[in-house]
């Protein structure tokens, strides 16, 4: 069905040229042993002897990054960024290097680079880099001989030829970068899961895989906290609208190409225009938020920069925020932040902040969690919010907070009814009929 | 006493000079725990604020390499070269990072490097490459700026921005290579044992440590099997004239600067030309030899080629070599090989060898030692060898082979005398007396 690409369908899948450039991404689960990068490196041996461009970008080895900053905390509690990405990017070469040894075992011409050695040029803010610029010519010298190049995910080389690391879910971007850079036809990011789903499969039965799903709910999902592509891999793929798939890495690695070739998610940058397009896609879900309020903040200009510029300033994250109109001179003002900064967030506000500006009382309850509705379809259709809200009036579950954009609508809950609403939701927007 | 330079003793250290370079290396059992690192750079920062320009070459943690290279061997048989030195550059680089954060939690500004961001530039014999050249611009500023550098060892980089590593011992000669290409005023070889000594403390009670040893003899005493520095690396010094000392990392790292500073062994480019110079230096050993004669080989041209040839091919190498004269058209070739070499040395002679080349018989002893005695000494002293014989034939030990150069004579003896024949010949040497 994908591979005809009736004008119905322009989002489905076109037939993969021969000889296409095809970028694949393994995560650090898919690299997890040495049996499991032998079956990366017959999937990746597969796609070459069928003609294609191979260029992957692994994962270091899973627990690999983790044992390496443990020795770094253990030496040192000032952590200069510049040495942690030094010491960081080791586990993504060795990863490399024993991929490509691996395909050469299989026979296939392999060739691995660190980030340096593309290179994958960056700033230099270590520990979060941002990829400025790629240069191919090294590597476009290798696909053209037809060698496989493995390149390491996550790193790239400052202008001052330090190595540096562009932080969560940096190799997703790595392979996007790559895919961009290179025109690559379709850049695959093997993962743990077989692709985005309606809602979280452990909680809804009846959740089903999407065989499409647009950048911007994929942007909506990444930013709920669905761990499939992180943020800013999404903003990159859709910046340069490289056509990306989110598929498994543990199904037979001997599978046939064309099933392959249809198997995940396949992220796309058009909407749906058939009537069948749903108008909510999935249901995200959110389970370690904490709510934080402040009552009886006066309402003066510049308030809310107050609050939460202490909160910033600790790097502690925060997602929602509300503010309500206020009542003679004064407002609440809450926001969430994850459940494991809220014990330093409240620090923070009753240390200083709460005297600062005059607020009577600082509250929160550290047990709520997030639920979303998400679809592009929520643009012209009328009645979602309506709909959520019924629902969960129906299963008597309060709503907290309640934040929305052009194609999300999130509401925060006690976390106890969490699972409750996503499945009422699930059914009540129809999802596990596709 | 060291510190006086008298002109008796032309070979003993100056006073290190205010601000002067220093490099220190660190071996992998110096680097082998958090702990260790702490250490090191507690030195490291004693010598720093002492007010000199310091370099640091670290190891990999003790097992780290190891550790890199199963995972290879697990993954490949063919074990590409290129890939390799990918995966086992890393072991260093962790290193440098975790020592310079070490030392910067000691207030002292440090900065890491990469081989291939000095960079050092190697020939491209991948797993045992070769330095070419050291560009000194970029650290020197930071030296210059008073950063404490840290510069992985072992590991270069090659014409075409590939990784190499430098083979067995490559730290020391990285260590060596910096400080002769920044002109240090000493090397100091950190390592797990206080020096070179008169013989094997182990096995000799009375052995001294060796305030001094010439190049040349260090360099004996290397490919004899004594693990204090490998032969390449004193190859390296003596070119360089580098002055080298070796001394132990596992002192307090609070010792007397002073105090240090006379500790280990140092190395000397210049014989000791006072009266007290001792005919011989040490006595070294190699217990795990094994010896394999050829019989009754027709004495022709090519021979020991024809005979060797194949043996080194198989990457096995071959220590003494001994060819009688020739009885008749036929002779006895005889050689050594390590231990862990002889049944494949065996088989290879056996399989083809013997045949082509009409030998007699194939025979061999796999439990026989090496005994040496070294000294720059013995070049205008006389009657060593005949000390050396008569003490071995008053102990009753049979000599199996010789071998001798200008500073050393080695014999081959049945293993089972070799500490008796090492405690008899220190004794014979007056080595005790120092």
């Amino acid at each position: 069905m994908r591979r005809d690409a009736a004008p119905s369908q322009p989002f489905t899948t076109l037939l993969i040229p021969a000889m296409a450039l095809i970028v694949h991404k393994y995560g650090g689960t898919s690299m997890g042993s040495i049996e499991r990068i032998r079956n990366v490196a017959l999937r990746v041996a597969k796609w070459h002897r069928a003609g294609h461009q191979m260029m992957v970008v692994p994962s270091a080895m899973a627990g690999e990054t983790n044992r390496l900053l443990e020795l770094a905390y253990a030496v040192s509690v000032q952590l200069e960024p510049r040495e942690l990405d030094m010491i960081a990017a080791t586990g993504e070469q060795i990863s490399i290097g024993l991929l490509s040894l691996a395909l050469k075992e299989l026979g296939v011409g392999a060739r691995s680079y660190a980030g340096w050695q593309v290179p994958i040029k960056t700033d230099s803010t270590f520990t979060k880099a941002r990829i400025i610029e790629i240069d191919c010519a090294r590597v476009q010298c290798d696909l053209d001989a037809g060698q496989v190049v493995v390149i390491a995910g996550f790193q790239g080389v400052d202008g001052e030829n330090n190595i540096t690391t562009l932080g969560r879910g940096g190799s997703d971007t790595s392979a996007l970068a790559l895919a961009a850079a290179f025109a690559a036809h379709e850049c695959l990011i093997y993962t743990d899961v077989d692709g985005v789903y309606t809602a979280d499969p452990r909680i809804v039965d009846q959740a089903r895989r999407l065989e499409c799903i647009t950048c911007e709910e994929m942007l909506e999902m990444a930013s709920l906290g669905s761990k499939v592509l992180h943020t800013r891999s999404v903003e990159f793929a859709g910046k340069y609208r490289v056509k990306t798939r989110v598929l498994s890495s543990l199904t037979d690695p001997a599978m046939p190409l064309e099933e392959e070739m249809q198997s995940g998610t396949l992220m796309t940058f058009e909407e749906d225009k058939t009537m069948e397009q749903a108008v909510v896609s999935g249901i995200a879900h959110q389970r370690d938020e904490a709510r934080i309020a402040l009552l009886g903040v006066p309402d003066t200009p510049g308030i809310a920069y107050q609050i939460l510029g202490p909160i910033a300033h600790a790097h502690i994250d925060v997602d929602m925020i509300v503010q309500n109109q206020s009542v003679q001179g004064r407002t609440d003002f809450t926001f969430t932040v994850a459940r494991s900064d809220y014990a330093r967030a409240l620090d923070i506000l009753n240390a200083s902040v709460k005297t600062q500006i005059g607020a009577h009382q600082v509250v929160g309850d550290p047990k709520v969690s997030k639920v979303s509705a998400v679809g592009v379809g929520m643009r012209s259709h009328v009645g979602v919010a309506s709909t959520m809200f019924r629902t969960l009036a129906e299963e008597g579950i309060n709503i907290q907070m309640i934040s929305t954009s052009e194609i999300k609508i999130s509401v925060l809950i006690d976390e106890k009814y969490m699972e409750l609403a996503v499945r009422a939701l699930h059914k009540a927007f129809a999802l596990e009929r596709g």
